[in-house]
């Protein structure tokens, strides 16, 4: 089994089991607001929609602080970018994304945008030290992977554009990119047919490996003038909602090296425990909030 | 030179060259509240004394997203910590901080506060699968290092033992910590006598080398089971505030290794672009809004 050769052999992906319902570090509570939105001032203002965002930003910040401290600025925050097709989390030390949300449905899927109408950009909302440039993958080896991926977003040619900014691309493997994870994109945009919505969470993982030292170490490539970092795997997070409110989930990770396409999707599941612990992120708390029920699928 | 040596050697910096008031990816102006404050919800509600959070969340977002995305949560932000001593930004995936903000005077520096009541504890604000332990640094090698240093509040015994907390703590060669690391913790401390304040902002690097493929790769050792990060550097800004309001800037890199402690700390002054760019953060635009004048001091 290709899951258990990566995850046993080489690369550690942590975590086994899958808590579900586990303590939340930091919960923010967002209040409804009524009637209708005004121009967004950012993402944070329109999440009257979310009842409950955890660990996310404004934290709850426990203890006293003192303002004074902040006098000069906070060097960095989370970078979001709110786009058509997406809501993006920038890393400006990676020059990429930490993940991106989309949300696929039968609607989302149809239209007529052309793919070749779009080009790969530079994403000039983030400040030039920390922004990859198509210079950066040129001779690199690696294909610019769409994270949020152009085909899901035939319902518009903007949102389709919006996929080709470089904060939602990553350097990966080019037979990774056009076989198996083109497999992966291909398989959640088919779910759509039996789902009310499926929302798809993508990100990269630098998961640590053990050497010879007895010792554990993550390494990964950095490529181009910017140094945009070379993810060791990718996740791709799958909330698939029923059209009773059920959420059903499925969490896959990929290695970024070339991968048998004739080997099931299957085999790439991975508790959602593992990716949560590997990327710093939380899905499940989030999730359990909002949905009547989950059920996570693992292999 | 030491800083040469590295530099050039085995760890890439990268940049070279300061460039003050450069152009800033994605700006929020803070509107000033007028009136007593209100019980904080968090950092983000008490940004009033600070007229520019430059490079802050929530960001400006550009692009017209659509809010249904965020139904069942954004995965992770940023995760703010204000304490007494200090303003931390948590990165849950290498659990420690991605940057700590001191503020220093003479006045925080005198106090009777005892170092010998204060342990090193688990940062249970913190969600338990991004939390380092104190477990996860027995027997690892490296010492448990602060970012806000612990002498830096004699003020408070409150604000000594918030640096005690392992968010505000990293993975440090037990050399380095104790004694060219220590010598600029002291350093800082000492300018406090011919400055107003002094601000303190440190954090780790995770900086790139080439190896003999001639390709660059960022590697760094995660240590316990949480996998804690081992930064390859540590960088310190400090922001000298004189009586006038002007700026004097001073940013530090030390590799997180042993350190001759006779080498003039001179000798680990670097632009601060440097810093800004391998970091992921900015410092200069924040400042320039702030600030009367702003003058940079490099070796």
């Amino acid at each position: 089994m290709l899951r258990g050769r990566w995850l046993r052999g080489r690369w550690l992906l942590p975590g086994a089991s899958l808590a579900l319902g586990a303590g939340l570090g930091s919960a923010l509570t967002a209040r409804r607001r009524p009637g209708p939105e005004p121009e967004p001032e950012g993402l944070l203002s329109r999440l009257p929609v979310v009842p409950a965002v955890a660990a996310a930003g404004p934290p709850a910040l426990p203890g006293s602080g003192r303002p004074e401290l902040t006098k000069y600025g906070l060097p960095g925050l989370a970078q979001l970018r709110s786009r058509q097709s997406y809501v993006l989390c920038y890393d400006p030390r990676s020059r990429s994304a930490l993940w991106v949300i989309e949300q696929l449905n039968r609607d989302s899927l149809s239209g007529a945008s052309d793919r070749a109408a779009c080009d790969f950009q530079e994403d000039d909302s983030v400040h030039e030290y920390h922004r990859a440039t198509n210079a950066d993958y040129r001779g690199s080896g690696f294909d610019r992977g769409h994270l949020a991926a152009a085909a899901n977003h035939k319902w518009s040619q903007q949102a389709m554009r919006d996929t080709f900014y470089l904060s939602n691309i990553a350097p990966q493997n080019p037979h990774l990119n056009q076989n198996a994870w083109n497999n992966l994109e291909k398989y959640s945009r088919s779910l759509t047919k039996h789902n009310k919505n499926v929302y798809v969470c993508t990100g990269p993982l630098y998961l640590p490996r053990a050497e010879a030292d007895g010792k554990m170490y993550v390494k990964y490539q950095v490529i181009g003038k910017n140094h945009v970092a070379v993810p060791t795997h990718f996740f791709k997070v799958l909330i698939l909602e029923k059209e009773a409110g059920d959420i059903e989930l499925r969490s896959y990770v990929m290695p970024n090296c070339p991968v048998d396409e004739r080997l099931p999707l299957e085999r790439f599941l991975v508790p959602i425990e593992s990716i949560e612990r590997a990327s710093g992120l939380l899905f499940v708390p989030n999730i359990l909030k909002r949905a009547n029920s989950l059920r996570a699928i693992t292999a």
